[in-house]
């Protein structure tokens, strides 16, 4: 995917993943630094309802799957580390 | 939950969500700094089914409610950060 269009694409995202991929929100998770095929996964499933979750359904939809693989192109890109 | 009970039952979880939650295969999601209501929502979807995923249904089916919270603390305990 494309992490240029993805960063732009995920502008919707932030109100709660974040700016930078990390959760605002407790019952949202982080997507930074996800492997690209979870998220590309997870966001068919959002899209074809296979996995259920009101806010994430709605968002999913007008998602293409160019727009899937550039979000998770995207996040991937954000490498993170543990700080414990 | 309590993270050192957390950590010990997260054993089982290693060997796709690796030692320190960053995933080591392709489609597994990291679970380190996730929030913990999200993993505790995630975890009960697996564990009763409401969110299908072969392996994370099996993983999730002899679950306590004490190890979900557990499991949680300890996967939230691992702080992350964007390191770009």
């Amino acid at each position: 995917g494309d992490v240029v269009l993805g960063k732009q694409k995920a502008i919707s995202c932030a109100a709660c993943h974040g700016q930078q991929g990390l959760s605002t929100v407790p019952d949202a998770p982080n997507l930074a630094g996800q492997p690209e095929l979870y998220v590309v996964t997870q966001l068919k499933a959002y899209r074809s309802g296979t996995r259920r979750h009101e806010v994430m359904n709605l968002m999913a939809k007008p998602l293409t799957d160019d727009d899937i693989d550039n979000l998770a192109a995207w996040f991937g890109s954000l490498k993170i580390q543990v700080v414990q």
